[in-house]
């Protein structure tokens, strides 16, 4: 085995913060923030095979559909297919939706990338400079000073080519910069360029300037960058007139974490993608903080009520599954597969509709799928990990049947023996035809299935009922005449003759089916079966019928062409 | 469009903890935690498809080999299969390995747990007892005493049948009792509960008892359930007879952060699985919390140094797909499509070797791949998001052609437009096809294009150079003489005559090609062209030669080509 090498020559621990008094951690999520989606731009630059231009369209419509007032649809200035897309864009959105594109701090970038948006309504221009020290150092070969005067020259120009140009006054201009790898920068020198940079746009309290503070790659625990943004909303000035907005990346996978923590740091905002788009790990997942919130009594403005359409928009456009384990979307988020889960899903259910709460309290189901437009169907499935809950459970809301919990043990066991063959997971089609074969619950009787043609009650004293009654066995005609107390046990008679065999009632139970006037009967029972050869048995029966009587009936002949098959009777 | 409800009807916030004092946000990851692997229990419980005995042998021997000293392989009482695989894993565990197994806490099933077990080296005994008000009621119908009583006795029961029984005296024996649903339950009554059982079990400061602190379900943003974990590790008693372990879900998104912040507030051990299985939304990601370790500097006591293989193993027994964005693991995580990302990427590189550096500082990739296994190959792929450092970096990885940037820029441009056209990623081998066929550089020379046959310097004298060139051109011997004040004006000066055009050098650059004896140098050209049509065109040859003079007439050469398939020469 090859061993990883020790990483503590290698790779630098990074510095936690000395914050003293910070206040994040006492406070809870109470309002939802601003939400920016960069679906169109950081998520499509990501992807192996970018969007095309009907993508883009109706991932767009779709964004302006889910409630997004914020949205960045391209880097105009890096192809004309983004700049294009841009006009697209001016040109059809919503009037209560910002457009925003991002630019890197090159003038002639700039002036094209203010191009792209001529005559939109609402409007966001988007400038980014990487800080730290690294990138400034490795990539751009800029000091503190001229990356200083860079951002602050570029953001005087944006000023100029908008909100102070004339000709530009059809458009409500924002302005947003993001001091690129925030989180790896000395946090004195963040604020000394977002100082410089808010003075030379001069925000106002009704329009104030964004500051978009990323995680451009995750670094550290989120609570450090919790702190960061902390130091920040704190210190920066005329914190009235700023937007703090965050873009986490989820390379330590704590991108949700970092944004939540954030957000109770003090920012207003988040940039991401639906379900965690973006360069390498992805970019913080809005589906996941959008609806984090809602589960905690919080309206995200935002509506994934159909998230299904949703996951089935961004695959297409991504080319990138959602994965079945995705918060919320995927699709084994609202499953149970283990025993004990289902048997407490069963439970909670049931409490639930007896209850008649409004609160949503449900053992392992912290969402009720259909507030995202999922059924309860898929939410119990079975495999060999699953123990009697499941089974009976997809046998009551498809048959409508509460099988008494001895019947639904027995149940399991024959269902796990299955699941044990096949190797794989059962779909429900095949528990509910299991539980038929199992227990011969046909709608239309098997053929070499015992019948029940008829029967007559002769007579009825105080103390004793007499039936006599006329079955179909292998296609022969078979009568027998059978005594008792009550039309059970007179029954059993009946058929211990017929066969031959001891038959001892041991649990016996019924309820009603449907609610209507043709609504039925369902009767279990289980008896203690003795063959000709000796065998003693305990087999669960099931009868269903109109008639109360007959039901029980039938539950007996279930226990007989069990009985049969099992070779314990002939 | 449907709209979600509102959800402040339905859904309760979660309460914050009042903890004024707490420690954690303050403090930072120091040492790595033990681990517990419950792949093959929790992680098994939840798949569609469940592993087969030979996939969790497989799975078994390849979490020993990764270095997990603690492995839960089963629940035993919940099948025949689990009972016998949990014997597997008794026989064949290394000396130094604790199997771990679990069992609800019911006398009969905790004998057969135990019985499992017998003749194990190592083993934990690990009982659960949901302790939440919703679980309490709605699930077992126990009140707070009933619910305390029962893990007292089971806890007792576990005591007699393991460490107490002299026939059981060949192995080790941990105990590990889990209050599931931890998380919402009162921290109080949770308390309460573990120091009744610690009572019963009688732990030492050498074999602590193991309390694991369930987010059975992730209810809370991560500082909160850091917050419950301090407030459990600074009340509970004796407390270095105590190992505070942490079982996190997923469902917020954010199991991975409250692991990391509940480790600072006092935990010393993580139960979960590789890439994240488990229920619903899965265990925390054991592969991600190590790595963040190590990317910190700090050895995880795990080996991920062959992370293809892990993930080979994990997909074929799970068959659930590692996400191609999933921290370290994901095939698009050290990945760069966009142009910025690239460049800075292919800077770092250059920076990284120059220095001789030990510390890994490199932008957008926070692991070295090698460290992981991968190559740096697959680091930078190319779409029509990328810009001229892909492209160059694909060519400088595979041809060892560094281009000056007037080529990149220009070759980056042939490159957009072919992923336009096909509208999709390219491949290394297709960007190389295309480099060599724009500037004709090919091993063996195509039939269509102008060769170099041979050349002769006839005199040179201090200002002038006269070279006579044989060329091959469609087949046919062109003959041309050239004078100029260096053998490249001399060249340039015979093509000038051969084709009727006016060349002009504009840029020249060359270097060595390979380290040893049989090294080439290559030749970069760029000349503006001007055809019989007068049109003018700059443009860039390329050549490669073992003689550096050759090596610059073949790039003259390779522009001739260009400018002939472009039409401006004929």
């Amino acid at each position: 085995m090859p061993m990883l090498k020790d990483p503590s020559r290698k790779y630098r621990k990074f510095p936690a913060m000395n914050l003293p008094n910070r206040q994040w951690p006492a406070r809870t999520l109470d309002v939802a923030p601003r939400w920016l989606s960069t679906d169109l731009r950081d998520g499509n630059q990501s992807l192996p095979d970018p969007m095309t231009f009907e993508e883009k369209k109706v991932y767009f419509r779709k964004l302006c559909d889910l409630g997004f007032k914020e949205i960045e649809v391209s880097f105009p200035s890096a192809s004309q297919i983004d700049f294009d897309f841009t006009r697209f864009a001016v040109e059809t959105a919503p009037d209560d939706v910002y457009i925003q594109v991002l630019s890197p701090c090159r003038p002639e970038l700039i002036k094209r990338t203010i191009e792209s948006l001529k005559g939109a309504k609402k409007a966001i221009v988007h400038i980014y400079l990487a800080t730290s020290d690294c990138f400034r150092n490795v990539v751009f070969g800029l000091s503190k000073e001229e990356s200083l005067e860079l951002a602050t020259s570029c953001a005087k120009l944006v000023r100029s080519l908008t909100k102070d140009d004339p000709e530009m006054a059809a458009t409500e201009w924002l302005f947003e910069f993001s001091p690129e790898t925030f989180s790896d920068t000395n946090p004195d020198y963040v604020l000394e360029v977002c100082e410089a940079v808010k003075q030379a746009w001069s925000p106002t309290e009704e329009q104030p300037i964004i500051f978009n503070l990323p995680a451009t790659v995750e670094m550290s625990t989120p609570n450090t960058y919790a702190d960061q943004i902390e130091y920040f909303s704190t210190r920066i000035s005329n914190r009235e007139t700023v937007c703090i907005s965050l873009h986490p990346h989820n390379d330590r996978g704590c991108a949700v974490a970092a944004a939540e923590l954030g957000q109770l740091a003090g920012a207003d905002r988040i940039e991401g993608c639906l379900f965690g788009n973006g360069e390498r790990t992805g970019n913080v997942d809005l589906v996941t903080l959008a609806l984090n919130l809602y589960t905690q009594g919080i309206y995200p403005n935002l509506d994934f009520s159909d998230i299904n359409s949703v996951i089935d928009i961004v695959e297409k456009s991504n080319k990138i599954p959602v994965h079945p384990r995705a918060p919320y979307g995927g699709q084994l988020v609202v499953c149970a597969f283990s025993g004990s889960h289902q048997d407490a899903i069963k439970k909670g259910f049931k409490q639930h509709e007896e209850s008649k709460s409004e609160i949503w309290e449900m053992p392992y189901l912290p969402l009720d799928p259909q507030d995202i437009g999922r059924t309860y169907e898929a939410i119990i499935r079975v495999n060999s990990q699953s123990g009697k809950g499941g089974a009976s459970w997809i046998i009551l809301r498809n048959l409508e049947l509460d099988l008494p919990r001895g019947l639904q043990i027995a149940f399991s066991r024959v269902v796990q023996q299955e699941t044990e063959n096949v190797q794989r997971e059962l779909h429900n089609d095949e528990i509910i035809q299991l539980f038929r074969s199992q227990y011969h619950v046909y709608e239309t009787p098997k053929k070499e299935d015992v019948e029940l043609v008829d029967y007559t009650q002769l007579n009825a004293s105080k103390n004793s009922r007499v039936l006599e009654v006329i079955l179909s066995v292998k296609g022969a005609t078979v009568e027998s005449k059978g005594e008792g107390n009550g039309p059970i046990s007179a029954f059993t008679d009946a058929l211990r003759k017929a066969f031959g065999c001891n038959l001892v009632v041991k649990k016996y139970q019924e309820h009603s089916l449907g609610k209507d006037s043709d609504s039925k009967a369902v009767s279990y029972i289980e008896c203690g079966v003795t063959g000709p050869s000796g065998v003693v048995q305990d087999i669960w029966g099931v009868g269903i019928h109109e008639d109360v009587s007959q039901a029980s009936f039938l539950s007996l002949i279930s226990v007989i062409n069990s009985a049969i098959e099992k070779k314990i009777l002939t």
